[in-house]
């Protein structure tokens, strides 16, 4: 699932998406959060996800082979319920960025 | 200095630094990271950065105005120093994407 050493043949596409937690409860962020891993790893033209939180900011990466992909999981119906829940709840804002993956490296040790 | 809900006019550059920490001493490595950042900040056509780790996967995205810029830090002396010393001692592997921010939304709570 981790892209943390993976790479695909460019070009492709980022989603980067960047949150401050807010201060409140968090009751049931990690169970819907995972859904939401599981449910984008079945969508057509998805590559791969990284996620990594310290509990007051997160930044998920998410990589799609087309714009196309990305918009189809952007008007997924359980997504935009997430995202809506997000804003409510959880959120004290967020940052989401759409970009084209231009050029990769990577390193890993044997 | 944190992007997490700061969006810029694209197009603009971003560089996301995914990395998997050795299971080995980390010794030096939070200053190393600290001053890498500070050293990035000062850089012609920085526009900011973001980034979290969890102790085992660690999600760095820098933020430029231009492909030069990226380039012009690639090849800052004390940025390849810090480079090969993670290569060798800290990092199991990593992966750096090179993208072109086309698109981008944010979303704060007052």
């Amino acid at each position: 699932m981790s892209n943390a050493t993976t790479v695909h043949e460019p070009p492709y596409y980022a989603v980067i998406f960047t949150s401050k937690m807010g201060t409140g409860e968090d009751e049931g962020y990690g169970t819907m959060a995972e859904q939401m891993v599981a449910l984008a790893s079945n969508q057509k033209g998805f590559l791969g996800i990284d996620n990594v939180q310290d509990g007051k900011l997160g930044i998920m990466v998410s990589y799609w082979d087309s714009i196309e992909a990305i918009q189809q999981w952007r008007e997924h119906t359980a997504h935009k319920v997430a995202k809506q829940k997000g804003k409510n709840e959880w959120y004290k804002g967020y940052s989401l960025k759409i970009c084209k993956v231009e050029k990769n490296y990577s390193f890993e040790k044997e």
